[in-house]
């Protein structure tokens, strides 16, 4: 049996009264009547569908994705997911699971000197406009500590030694243990290792400053100078073991010319930077992400 | 009872082995279990549903919209549109429809001068790269015939005179009588008559040359000019009684500069204006786009 | 004489080493000869161009436009203006002005209760993005004060009551007196006197929550909402008595649908209000901006 | 002397009373003076500058680029070109070509299955919006001589055989000899060999269905579904020996989501990569690109 269940702790502890919004988000082989099997379970459960969204990659053989997002009456909580396990996850194969929407998630992010992404997500989250928490902000430089104190938000400076990253990805696992559902790299220049994105046991988002999958690595920007292209662009990814080569979340790209020096080009990309970055925390915290191989389908 | 039953005539006719693939949109007052009565009647009848996409302007007390596309057996179709009118429509209000994928719409094409637009139209639908057919163009000019001509589509020349416009609007309504399933004003010229919009009894969907509401009325490049816009744009729009306000299909804008003179604007908004109609065209004839009130739900 | 003369006080105060970079900015009647006339007086006083953009409306009988920007050695600016005056400018009949480069402009801020665009300048400021110097921001709410003097800005509360606008617009005045070179309203959601213009001595560059010339007045999004628009803009403009209707400087749009409701228009909007005030006082400050009636050459 | 001279040949023979529109295009190592140098030139000669643009990749040691369109009265054409050469050119060290504007390029089109880009530039030419003609079309497929002949276009097929290259190369340059201006590579899915390009004598400039450097080589929608690109775009480069490395001349993107599969990219990229090459065309036909190392400055 595939079907995975993840259910948040809080999912029994609402508010008696009031009308919890829930999402569900599955996956499974394609057939024939999944829609139905799920819709008649939700009804049966009283619960009221607000939106949902599907897609297949091919309806005979192909994977298909759902997330639906419902009303869900306090009383009939008890034992849903235990019966959406029985009732229809396990007759499907479906890897699931589902959230609370009132549980906002709560996000560390870790950054470098460059502090345009970290300061445009306080912001939104200042302006109530981010789904989702930013509860830490760690840091191998000390630069952003008064922004980010100014905000409320704890700052921890985590320096890193060229000859002891380990010990440094120790002490920002020790930070993060607990603390966060999700990390987003705002411009954090370190690599991590395959061990830390092991053992953070939680997303990590990273926003990379070109449109992937040009100029990966290094530079992106004296890259595209070199090349000449007339578009630069940003690329916000799941991080995984191959640099710069996970899942992406979202692109944009700005138009640029032979009259852009690099600094102009890293101002203007400054710009698309923390608007793709934005936009993938945001989806991301609502869970409209799902990963698909090594691609995402964004409902 | 406000539902409507359009039912396909060929929608008995399919080849009898074949899945038919059809698609039904609704409309009602939103209430819980909307999505649930669907898609339970779907799976009861061994429909598969391929999409499904619905839009609520108000979960309280506002207005439900559905698309449904899905797969439906051959033998399930007798009898298919009467039990869902009567098990599931009437029940909600709904107001209905549904279309057999594989019917492809009739086109109409309606042109005066310029003729990018209609060229556009041909070149995708040659490429079988819209979901339709053009069927017939009528011009009050005679130049474009070759090109439509050549392309296979009869070309009826309708000549308006100012001071007898009823006269050509009564010849379109001949021409177009019961030959299309939608018309396409593709930069005609000339103002429709509301007896005109009624009597043609299919949809009519308008390209205007500007970003509407600015710049409604004639001459939108030169309007444009003069304001010192810094983007031109174009809109699609279901033709209604009142120029130029009908509901809005899609948009879209390019950059422009002082140093763009009239006869620019216009070259540059051409691009808009074909892409711009191409995609409205295409998204109507794939029954994506439900009207509520002035505006549009497309899905 | 047509020709207007505007020498910064600071020319002649500069370092006296080093190259200044000026820039010179002339519009007159086009004829044959400008540009060969303006460079030869350049190369005369061994100034170096360093970039130059010129536009005319129409090569017979239209206007001209000029922007050089150009390094002078400090022993030729003595005297520099006047003999361009003498020798130049007067034989072309040339309104004409010039700025030292190094002498940033001053910005005043007006904003109400939205900070996104003050919050936005003020970034760009603090990271070196803006040619310019943010010296005070004004406003009719208390809202903004800690953000802005956490800048070390000044802030200044100028409460605004309905029965007496004018005393507001005197206090206003009497703050911007001589201290800046510039206003930018940043979302100030009170109308301007022509009196105020008139005697505030400098341009006021406004941003306006919607593509200009849709929507002007109150509630753009709201409008936009009510028409069912795909796309949702913001405009920059100079501040002229007539409201929303002046020379346009910047303009760009976001797209939208059905499922967006007003409070997601407006926060869509911002992202769109900030990046394009932004560009258009970066401009302004840069003397890339000309006004050509009621529109303008950006260069 | 590492000037150049390209006169046409039709310079001395343009009718005798007009003003002939001229375009001088240069290049040299950046100094002073040379925009005065320049621009006194023509003002001497009587000529009239239209339009001017400029760009130093470093005021300190770098490139310099200008282009001039200027009018020049028909009785001061007359060893032009040899008394810029020795007054100017040759004082700056300049690269320089001059082209009258009257002369429209001669445009070769290769092509092979897919067509858009193909009836796109045919149809710009029939409407005049290409300041150039097309004079021959060829192709390795017999597929599209009946809309090119439909033009008025001549079109050679051009087979290509797996083991003999060199002939259909051999073919193809007889074809080309001094028949036209430049080539277009409108999707021909050869790769031409070095020795082709260094004997065909004109820029060959051509359309890659990707963002370059992303998506180099075959099968790009292909490879970017397989990446999950959230963007797909298009090229248009100048063609060098390396397969996709030239320089960029234009590029464009449009967005995709998770739902496009490959044949969907492949439309949606068909409008994009129409569009790009029509302006890469357009520019390089108006003098409007020169190259720097491997990139282009654009003007």
């Amino acid at each position: 049996m595939n079907s995975t269940i993840v259910v948040p702790e809080e999912v029994s502890a609402g508010e008696p009264h009031a009308q919890a919004r829930m999402r569900l988000l599955v996956s499974c082989p394609d057939r024939p009547g999944i829609v139905a099997a799920v819709s008649r379970f939700l009804s049966d459960a009283d619960a009221n569908i607000i939106s949902l969204n599907q897609h297949s990659t091919d309806p005979a053989g192909g994977t298909f994705f759902l997330r639906v997002e419902f009303a869900l009456p306090p009383e009939r909580r008890e034992g849903f997911a235990e019966r959406f396990g029985l009732t229809v996850a396990d007759h499907f194969g479906m890897t699931w699971r589902w959230w609370d929407a009132a549980q906002r998630k709560r996000v560390a992010v870790l950054v470098s000197k460059h502090d345009h992404c970290l300061v445009d997500l306080l912001y939104r989250w200042q302006r109530s406009e981010l789904d989702a928490d930013v509860v830490l902000v760690a840091s191998n430089h000390p630069d952003s500590r008064h922004t980010v104190e100014a905000a409320g938000v704890p700052y921890h400076h985590v320096p890193v030694h060229r000859d002891d990253k380990p010990a440094a990805e120790a002490k920002l696992l020790e930070l993060l243990d607990g603390e966060c559902d999700m990390v987003v790299l705002a411009r954090y220049m370190q690599i991590l290792s395959s061990e830390f994105l092991d053992r953070v046991g939680v997303p990590v988002i990273n926003i990379h400053h070109s449109f992937l999958p040009a100029f990966a690595g290094a530079g992106p920007y004296e890259q595209a100078k070199q090349r000449g292209v007339k578009l630069v662009g940003a690329t916000a990814h799941y991080v995984t073991e191959e640099l710069d080569a996970g899942p992406i979340i979202e692109q944009d790209v700005v138009r640029v010319s032979h009259a852009d020096d690099v600094p102009t080009l890293i101002r203007l990309g400054a710009e698309v930077e923390r608007a793709v970055l934005a936009r993938a925390v945001q989806w991301h915290c609502q869970d409209r992400v799902l990963r698909h191989r090594n691609s995402t389908v964004v409902f």
